[in-house]
């Protein structure tokens, strides 16, 4: 690698040189200073693998509906091991996953005795995470139902399931919130955003949400960290469950985790492009329309909707 | 698979026990009620596979573009040679798709006499679906044209089909509205959904769309199952041109398939975010601005726009 | 390819025909007459593929991030080796790539004595690239760090890094403008929406934006050719910084290129679903309210809201 | 296509052409010429896999040797349901291959109603195949057994089962005469073909193998159809066990499937490089000697060797 | 890479350093000297792919029989799309294989004026061999066709195109042998060498093999690149057709090229293990026995077999 | 999993039921069994991955040979990055099959504290695997250059290296002959088997084997384990340095690891098919004969070949 060398190459014709040592040696330098920034220099640390958690995801989905998202031709016979492999593999996968968050989060590196602790702790979040499958898939159903009574395009409780983005995305919601509340924060935000890329659907893991929960065509919604949301709720797309302000400490840092996402009650309906900030309550049974901009609380039974005929002007004939 | 055996496994440092038994057999129960509330206790249905549409819609576009979404080295002497094969293996794939369907919405199962008769019909969707997409094909270059036209960062008709998501979008909605229309809607949804999820433009194969039709920038569109659109519209992003409300009967229950969503005549432009709702007809030639509520006809030559001046509050110097 | 054999094999039960001749022969002509109007008869030409510009994309962020978007396991002694054949094999990927831009523009072929010349060119945008890699580094992380701060629901740096969709944009775009600089616009653009489809987010590679970035949410967000953002500004989904209207010339096409779209200044914050259209400029650290639509310039420190309580009709107890 | 446009291309710089119309012409002159002379004229008959087989063929090993050919983090929880579902699909998988072979040899269609007959048939085969498949693992655990007692340099029973070619050939011809006995003698001998590709011994499925059978080194061993072989015999490389000669009828014609390969009795060694040829026998308890060439029987208890010292001539000191 | 850093990271416990920058360092002073040694400095010289031409040769012979060796689907109005689009895939793969023996050959640069040349050389080359490939056709047909008379085992002409180990031998070296004439030694080579490795047959490309010929088992069979074979000849495993010795020039350097190995006329059978060496002629019609070690030319009709009583010695019941 | 429902299921046309459940009961019998013998009942044994071998072996050779063996593009800039970070990714592979069988031994299980011993033990076995690779490839240049020198067919140092069977075998014996020597014999004899089934050559990896080595087409060779052999040895297809007899202990079990192989001093050619048995003693610059059949020392410069004239018999005009 020296320096005679290369510049003899990248005066030839055949080989076009790049001056790669340059830009390695740049990169280098960068790569250090920002890990002393973060007291990180000695050992950069192992994440979670995005490209990994899309698999875990989709065996969870396959072993949650074998028949429709998992393999064509299960019989009766076979589905039962099919489900059981599935688990088996897709949980072993997990659990390399959720090792790397703990240590990731401790500090701590593989081979030390924590190793073993982190071990033990990881398997304890497996164990306890596949014991809230039946549970979530009983949900997944109620939310299924919903979105086929909901959706008059709908023809089939089938075809909801492989075909309405909004059912993806609450899956791996329900998934990731599971993970989030054992322990696993950094692969439920991970797992979230799979969806959001592939539905335009962002979920918190952390919000709560209760059954029979339908969104339709979905791009654009947004569901903040700590948003609660009751039985019966339907949202479309473009509606915004966020944060009003974000509060700041006397240094001027963010103060983190704080409640400030709306509460949602039982059966309200929220129209396409609604926007609901902070920390308030929309009453059980109410409706808001669409593109409505709301920022307290409506008492149960309310119906808001932006005052239609204000905002459209006409001017017949000109061009804009 | 003696419960003995499995305690003593988890038990083990070495191999975390994730007692997988009893999350099959719950999943097991579980499945087998709902199969039962859907009285489709003995054979859960097959239906279309997400991934191989996949395929088939990229099989189709190579068809349609061969040389500039097939293969990049054809020559004159190659191409039809390419086109011909590619669209010989992506329609017997669709054909074993369509049976899917087909024997899906049937109830039938493959092996009876029936399996005869569908595939039958499935071959003459095909064979329908295979004389339209030259007239596709036909339509989608309107589109692009009109893409080309339409925007001032466009630089060649070329750069429009390999980059905009619009176009991937349209050409999606086109083929999925021949197989709506054949007799295949659901694999129709499935193709429509697929495009959904990488452009965030959601289009209903039921749909009606004249040619010269584009789409820019698109995400957080929606375009329901019954609107017409013209020739020669344009649509901006987060455009909705949906439903205003769904009529239940006299049970509660939502009356599916009835005509509820927009009219858009030729050379209509529908600025961002404006959300169009309802069986209204948007006249020929009118402009719809941006962010605009609508649910009501509006003749041609219209010029709709929402009065900016109203919602901007200025509060200079305060903090939000 | 006789008619007679085809006629006989459709009539078997065996084999359904397609009568895939005909289709084949329909697109040929299409094909031809669209390549004859575009004067392209001759050579059809070769455009970049989007599927190795995702590869490439992958490696640059690979390069940049080695530890955290490269391979889990690297160490200290093996981390340079990485990014060194990393950058080697991209960027000679996107050798080829930037080339078959260059002939695509020029409308030369491969073999003549311009491809020895094209290939030069080439070689020059790629090494001038490769040199922009540590700048493109250090910006990145300015946009990092802003993404931790801005967030209060961001754990970590690294968190942001894995999880955040506005950091994926972002990097494509910064990445993507260094090639729309040095003379692959195509490429660029293709780039950028690969972005685009992941995260909802689109930035086309031409917009000029300082560091300290931050887009939380994304979906939705568009921001046009000609737009410049200065440093620490911060947006949230849906906002629109877009062109107010596209002047035509004599001839009713349209003027391609001029400046069309916003100026953003320092520490501006602007709140989800605001459209922001035309060559305005948003003066140093003001803040744009949610949904607000705004067409003319204000000045530093300003702070536009939408009127928020006129547009929330209450009619409680009422259906929609 | 017409012949024009093709002799443009070719006096191109750009695009060789290859005349790829005249090849493809030939060549289906050919194809139909051969077609008729076979009166397969109508309807290629499609023939089983080689590809599929191979995979099927590693299915079943892993379902035989889950922790050491399957997967290798299996737990005594999980290992049921991996053999289980490999089992499944394994089994599916070989159901379509033998449903080939059934109508390849039939000559009969997929289509009519012959084909639900053959599927009866070839699940009948199914069924009775994986019957077996414990039969087969017992006779396997034998022959592990034999080469680790009968090689000095095999350490330990695993060793022998993951690295010896014997047995991989061994384990194929097990399977593969199961298939051959039960009616899919092409399967069988297809199988049988991927081992001796992979390791240079070649077993006909047709042979009949007792247990405790080991092949060392092996590289051009040949077993052929109607060779019989005891219990405990040991085969070194190179050894075949053949037919003397092939009869021929009044047509000149060979006369298939007559007995014209050897029986070997219990406990018989044969050393490498040995030929022997016919039905003769080779009685319990003998050896052969290395590179013998043998086609009378020899007596239980034989000992048959090349007489070594006549073939060796010394020529001290000159070059060849 | 400071030596100070590698030596911190191999004392911790987390990741073994394996001094990777000693081993590179090295390995690249041999490189150097070894490239220096063959006058190669400055250019290492591109080879053919092994993997690259794996596909190609599987890609032809898909071409040839793509009934059978192609797609299993394939319908009458398919099957030349088909064939025309492998060949024009094949072909071009071939193209630049070509290109890269010719410019290692010539020891040129791809971008030099010599580039083009290649390029018209290598597709001159193509464009002959297509030419060939029915031709190659009808005498594989031939091949099949000995093969299925020549074996009692043999059930079908299909199950020896699929099965028969020779078959795939011989089939790659017919196309190997084309490539040898037209220009390409180096990759006809590799294509017969990947034949070798998956049957154990080796037949040097450069042989002259006449049509109807047939070797059974085939393990162990070695021809040598002189050799010159008539029509209706059949070998069994481990016959050598080989060079009896080496003649050297003045310098002790071998001469290399001249003919050396056996002509083997019309109608010869030579059995297994039978080795024949040097430039002698076996007569038409001959038979020579297994393990025959011939040296000298046989007339026409000779029938020549090992003595067999001489090398028996039966030394009944005792131990070897 | 009730009896009852697969009855049901296996009556219908629709889906055979393959009896799955008795299938895998059983074989879990037969394994169960098989552990207890083995005293292994309680955790069987992770085994060293083939798979994954074939790859490690591939990465060394690219490694050892980066511009024939590795990437085809490589530069003088890139060389060295791709050199160390192919070794770096392999050898981290090569330590974890290592781990494996360091456990496998030992019978210990990874997570006890044992677990960061053969963590050492692997590790020290790499780093000094490492260490030796540039003497292995010294070794190998000086094989392709006796190739190169001994086979008038070779026409370059390059073909012969891409070619030549005998040198793949040769690499994998070179690189799996140090691993067995540091203390890996199981992984040693793994990566010699992958080389055995891909040229029939068979090198034990504890064989001593000096430079400049040449194996001559090669297939059916066998070289047995305690086998010795000097520089500038020439061997041709189906010789084998083999073991005489296998000495018995007093219970009649094998004695393993004794020496019994023959010692091939320099200079010595063996041509094909020669068989050479025991711990004897090949003079130097001996030449062995094909075929012959050696079981006794020769000093020095002989020359043994098989006495020919006797074993050809002419019976001139008659059929076999």
């Amino acid at each position: 690698m020296t320096p005679k060398t290369r510049q003899d190459a990248s005066s030839s014709l055949a080989t076009p040189s790049f001056q790669i040592d340059r830009v390695v040696s740049e990169l280098r330098t960068l790569r250090l200073r920002s890990l002393e920034d973060r007291q990180r220099r000695d050992r950069p640390p192992k994440l979670p693998s995005r490209k990994i958690l899309v698999g875990i995801a989709d065996g969870l989905r396959a072993v949650l509906f074998p028949n429709r998202l998992g393999l064509p031709d299960l019989t009766d016979e076979s589905v039962d091991y099919y489900v059981g492999h599935m688990l088996d593999v897709t949980l072993r996968d997990l659990l390399v996953q959720v090792r790397r968050e703990l240590r990731f989060v401790s500090g701590l590196e593989a081979t030390s005795n924590a190793g073993i602790a982190d071990r033990e702790q990881a398997a304890a979040i497996i164990r306890a995470f596949a014991k809230r499958l039946p549970h979530v898939r009983s949900l997944l159903e109620s939310d299924i139902q919903a979105a086929y009574e909901g959706d008059p395009a709908a023809r089939s409780i089938d075809e909801v399931l492989v075909c309405y983005p909004g059912i993806t995305a609450i899956t791996h919601y329900r998934l990731a919130h599971e993970l989030h509340c054992l322990g696993a924060p950094l692969i439920a935000r991970m797992i979230s955003e799979i969806a959001h890329s592939a539905t335009g659907i962002e979920i918190h893991p952390g919000a709560k949400i209760g059954g029979s929960f339908f969104i339709d065509h979905g791009t654009g919604v947004v569901i903040g960290e700590t948003a609660i949301i009751g039985e019966h709720v339907r949202l479309y797309q473009a509606v915004t469950l966020g944060a009003k302000r974000f509060p700041v400490d006397e240094h001027g840092a963010l103060v983190k985790g704080n409640l400030r996402h709306p509460i949602v009650e039982d059966d309200v309906v929220i129209y396409a492009g609604a926007t609901i900030l902070g920390r308030i309550t929309i009453g059980r049974g109410s409706t808001i329309g669409g593109n409505v901009w709301l920022t307290r609380s409506v008492p149960p039974g309310s119906n808001v909707s932006q005052a239609q005929t204000r905002n459209e002007v006409f001017d017949q004939g000109a061009g804009i």
